[in-house]
């Protein structure tokens, strides 16, 4: 956590006055991603676990399909900088970087989505199911693990979980690095994510539903609010989108069949 | 603001039990910005005041300079087209749109900036100053205005103020799109930024700094966090960084000269 955070020196004001203190505040770093020897992308991220952010982010915008495509992964932390190899060596088509989205919500702006993305993308079909009480278990697990958060209040957190753990938690500056961190460690450690429940801090909008219906994800659990096409997308995709948990209360926006109430 | 809202039907989970209820989210848009025949990026909004985001959009990103620029500025809200037209005409250069940045924080991901940008950003020289009970009197107005944020709770609102009132205001689903409507407003309407204040619901990344500054914008208010790079940004520009702006308290960053304290 010391390494993505900064003390600073700031003046605090209240109704009592006015007094200099030393704050915390979330790094924000520059990472490049370099595919190929092609410069992709700069996304500003929390400089920790850039390795998994760039393989969840080329596998998040459709550059990778699968690890064994992989053939070296560089780091340089200091200056950031991931270099990715693959084994065929191919270059992104220039058009892919053309006609992307820039986001919206709470997030770095994916990119390079495209209508035909949605309709490639296959419904998720797991049969899981988790209850009412075991996502309020979650959630607050979740809250108790966001330290960047708490020490900062700008960060942004995201977990993949089982219906009682918390398996992989990251934390980032940008709702969608979190997740694609998440993803990127699932990715290069072969944890799977099939039948898993993903859950975030930030707002459900259409590119994190993509994100998602990806990696087969079919519950996401949000402390925020969705759009409305994150909840027409989470419906077509077949996902049970679950938002604004807050105290003992929950939103279901699709899917409700994969929540139980618990004692029913 | 029925337009930027849609009610959908979700089921309710409290302690007491569950409940059909009908809800109300924010409705997520894409834009499509065309640059004298160029598509320039698909940007996920808010579907309100489109020209104003667009032309702010160009703006920030350095494709305009100046009003006198545009030619000729076109809008289809229904497809989500707007179509702008330089007097000169060009094509945006190719290596523009490649070497750019996708953001981070809550908020569409700004792009193209390089670090050449900061260093060719003068510094905000303006001698206005603004006392603490005018920040605190503004933010509750601004919170009260609000009004797709309290339906939905997943929108980010922005603000140009002068020391007593809010003189621009809108809501968007990204925190960058909504303080560029009310850049594009002030540039296609005459409305100085000069010696005014910006109001922010979202965090304070590098991002939005670069925004500001181009601006001209020399205190920016913020109900969130500040990133590290936002308060190192802020403190080279010049510009005041207040953040948590949250019932009597406040934390000013840089340039705390311009807060002044009430009474003395």
């Amino acid at each position: 956590m010391d390494n993505e955070t900064e003390k600073i020196s700031i003046l605090k004001l209240t109704e009592k006055g006015s007094s200099s203190i030393e704050d915390v505040v979330a790094k924000e770093f520059p990472l490049i991603i370099i595919l190929n020897n092609h410069e992709l992308v700069t996304l500003l991220c929390s400089p920790a676990n850039l390795k998994y952010l760039a393989v969840g982010f080329l596998f998040s915008e459709g550059f990778l399909k699968s690890k064994d495509e992989i053939k070296k992964i560089m780091v340089d932390d200091r200056r950031g900088v991931v270099w990715v190899e693959t084994k065929k060596g191919e270059e992104p088509a220039d058009d892919v970087l053309f006609e992307r989205f820039i986001t919206s919500g709470c997030g770095r702006g994916t990119s390079f989505h495209s209508a035909a993305d949605a309709q490639g993308q296959g419904k998720v079909e797991s049969q899981i199911k988790i209850s009412a009480l075991e996502v309020l278990a979650l959630v607050s697990e979740f809250q108790h693990r966001s330290q960047i958060y708490r020490a900062t209040g700008g960060v942004h957190s995201a977990a993949l979980c089982d219906n009682k753990d918390i398996l992989v938690f990251s934390e980032d500056i940008g709702r969608h690095n979190a997740i694609d961190k998440i993803f990127g460690e699932c990715i290069l450690n072969d944890i799977a994510t099939d039948d898993h429940i993903i859950i975030t801090s930030g707002r459900v909008t259409s590119e994190i539903l993509f994100k998602v219906a990806r990696r087969n994800v079919s519950i996401i659990v949000s402390k925020s609010a969705p759009t409305n096409l994150g909840v027409r997308l989470a419906n077509d995709l077949g996902v049970t989108l679950v938002g604004f948990v807050r105290g003992k209360r929950m939103n279901v926006y699709t899917h409700a069949w994969r929540i139980t109430i618990d004692g029913k």
